[in-house]
């Protein structure tokens, strides 16, 4: 059970102690605060301050021994000369759960070796504390109170995220918490996230010891720049990947990449191609990209995984088709020429001037629901397919309404822009059939459409549950990922 | 000289025909019409049709023959098989450039024969009518009136584009226009784009030739499925690359990709490898994908180009430094160690826990005016890095803003929020001096803010000048291959 880990009560705390919090925009402990309030989370916090009265409207205290409880979870963003006091004050208190943001702890200690260091692990020891840190950005939990949509334990990412089955565990704050600024990313769900920086007492393979039982988390993403604990990570990867995929960005190898480690977490990275064996051999995903990564967690968090690597490709431009088609089978995808029968099924549905053999070329003169529902329907059932591609789902009524705008057209044009409503109920009539039609034959559908994600039809089709790219290369690339892993898994039954 | 190509007359037209508009949205020719009017087109415009009186407010004409003056250029969309009798009237009425869009012609056949466009051929032959198409999708002049920066000569763009110094010539429509939708790619300010479709009688070799001529024209994008004069291609690039970078798309090699360019163009798409042979020998840089093909083009445009492969990273983070340095060096550009002296000047203003040798790592305890101006300045003035990534320029404002618009953090919250116009001036202080000493030691610098590339800080980056990206690896790959390019033409020269 994962309740039962340690690190379940990293995200689960009821109550939490913060030091180092104020009124002000520039203080990291006040931002986490910020969180708190924004993500609604409905425990108790405390904050510790010498002078002030409140902080963010909580009550705050002198020292932590004057908190009328013993809090579940301390957070300390204090410079680190006076954290060991701290530290010892919470042990004190009877405190066993720390999120230690502070850096200059080992990150400045080339030989690995530095007192301060040695001296909060001893104080840790002593009183029996576990902590995450130094030098981390903290954690989130979506799954904090499950029947409340708005709520989560987040003292660590700024945007509202969806509820989902995708958890992080990162050796870098950046990729725990700030790829979320990009609007693109929020069609991936998050579950959890875990910041571990300098891993001085807990390690990514505490992390990922605990993701392998939990329930709200089924794809599992790793930022690593080292691994201490090689040989566990082994096993537990070995054991992870049949049920759960996991998704690893691996940063060393490189001279300049070692030296920005050195400086970060004052770690010495292995050789990445130990790494990749690793990674090869245990079934772990790498990849070297964060937007492949996302991309990666996107289509394994979709749920509807593909049976095997042939593609089929709907379009309505040649140019991209042929595209897609080419990349697709320089990463390892198979692009099947279709069956006599269905091509002839194709062909009772389309222009005479079409392409019928994979891909499916509608031209620019499509019919919608031929476009949205039939043609993705046939392939689905036809079998000889296992995900398709789809480009050419552009918003037209937006490029229309856009030339509405300019009077000379208005004053001329002779169509109306149909309004706000029957368009939702479009997007919705084109979406639904295909979307239960993915699910019922497991053939997953990525759409293409090369304008802004946040279009008013890309934000239809994504209201409707279509995984929507803006263009079709870093879908490609993903899936191709995807597939090696399925691979693999299906090796293992 | 450039105006002497008879392919510029196809760009500058002073009078338009149209076959096949209609004042209606779904009809491709009334597009545009519309894209004309939008882009403020000062010319004469004769729609031609049989029954309207006007279209889009243009007096009609009931055939070409009827048109007051003998028009620059026609364009034709309508049923192929009616086209040949229109290029047959055109021909009476002296016209001599057609763009024939309508489909529908050669990529029916596979044996690259057909009656239709031998037919058309024909009669463009006996009448010395040069055309473009069929099978294509319009044209744009960004430099059509050069005084006027609203107008273009267009008939293919919905979007304003920015007037710029890089054209297109492709074989896809999609990438002579539809690339543009996403407001991505906006700050790539574009020349011309030509789309050259089936070639019929003019190929993307006559654009090139073209193109080497025309001073609006700095840099090359090619969109290839097939070159049918190889050895003119082969002379034309060898002369071009040296003075004009040429960045190509080549699809095909694959069997789902040249089953695609079939039934698109009719061709057959050579072997990939003999493609890759001559664009290495020639100088031109080869991409397989569209985005990383306008990342290349926007580096390229912008001018400030590296004198080497050295680049220097500025970051607030560790895992974005060490990523950009471990990409890096996989795509051969060098992440050099800095020189005592250089270190010891970084040392100066940063704090004690920042990272001083290369990437510099400020912490997330940075100053402003030190990390836009001072740090950048440094590493241009040193003469040891020939291009700067940047990470961290993030719009904390922007965040801040979004904290107080949840009232009970607004109420406590000891933190005011600077206005648009304090906004506005903070962006051009910080970064006019770096745009000035980029252009002045030629060192570009590249900024990542992993936020919208619309958010308000992004926009006020990007106005003032900045190369802005979303994620690092995408302008790390593009730059390698800037790199790879100029070290060939220094070589040349």
């Amino acid at each position: 059970m994962s309740r039962d880990h340690f690190v379940h009560g990293f995200l689960n705390p009821k109550s939490v102690a913060f030091f180092g919090a104020n009124n002000k925009g520039g203080s990291l402990a006040a931002i986490q605060i910020m969180n708190l309030i924004k993500s609604e989370y409905s425990g108790n916090v405390y904050p510790i301050h010498p002078k002030l009265e409140t902080i963010m409207g909580f009550k705050t205290y002198k020292t932590i021994s004057n908190v009328p409880e013993i809090p579940d979870l301390v957070v300390i963003v204090l410079t680190a000369k006076i954290v060991p006091q701290v530290f010892k004050e919470c042990g004190e208190k009877g405190v066993d759960k720390i999120i230690l943001i502070s850096g200059g702890f080992r990150e400045l200690s080339g030989d690995r070796k530095n007192t301060l260091t040695e001296e909060i692990n001893e104080i840790a020891g002593k009183y029996g504390i576990r902590f995450i840190g130094p030098n981390c950005l903290g954690v989130f939990n979506n799954w904090f109170e499950k029947n409340h949509s708005n709520s989560a334990f987040n003292i660590a990412i700024w945007e509202h995220l969806k509820k989902g089955n995708f958890s992080i565990a990162s050796q870098s704050g950046t990729l725990s918490s700030h790829i979320w600024f990009d609007p693109e990313n929020l069609d991936l769900g998050l579950s959890k996230s875990l910041s571990v920086g300098n891993e001085a007492n807990i390690d990514i393979v505490d992390c990922l010891e605990y993701y392998k039982d939990d329930e709200e988390t089924e794809v599992i993403g790793l930022y690593i720049e080292e691994l201490k604990r090689g040989k566990r990570f082994l096993e537990l990867a070995r054991e992870i990947t049949p049920k759960k995929p996991i998704i690893a960005i691996y940063v060393g190898g490189s001279q300049g990449g070692n030296r920005a480690l050195q400086s970060h977490t004052g770690s010495l990275a292995g050789d990445s191609k130990i790494y990749n064996a690793v990674f090869k051999e245990t079934g772990v995903i790498k990849t070297d990209y964060v937007q492949e990564f996302l991309d990666i967690a996107l289509i394994l968090s979709n749920k509807i995984l593909p049976k095997g690597n042939r593609i089929g490709i709907i379009t309505n431009s040649g140019g991209p088709g042929a595209m897609i088609a080419n990349n697709a089978e320089k990463h390892g995808l198979v692009v099947p020429e279709f069956s006599e029968s269905l091509q002839n099924e194709l062909k009772a549905i389309l222009p005479t001037t079409a392409g019928f053999n994979n891909p499916v070329d509608c031209t620019f003169d499509m019919n919608l629901p031929y476009f949205y529902i039939n043609l993705p329907e046939i392939l689905m059932k036809s079998g000889e397919v296992d995900s398709i591609f789809q480009y050419g789902v552009v918003g037209f009524q937006d490029v229309m309404n856009d030339y509405l705008q300019n009077e000379k057209i208005a004053k001329w044009a002779e169509f109306e822009n149909p309004s706000e409503e029957q368009m939702d109920k479009l997007a919705e009539k084109l979406l639904k059939p295909t979307m239960k039609n993915s699910r019922e034959y497991s053939v997953p559908i990525f759409y293409i459409n090369p304008m802004s994600f946040t279009s008013p039809w890309s934000k239809r089709l994504r209201r409707n549950g279509a995984m929507l790219f803006k263009l079709w290369d870093r879908s490609v690339n993903a899936l191709a990922k995807v597939c090696q892993y399925i691979e693999y898994k299906q090796k293992q039954e």
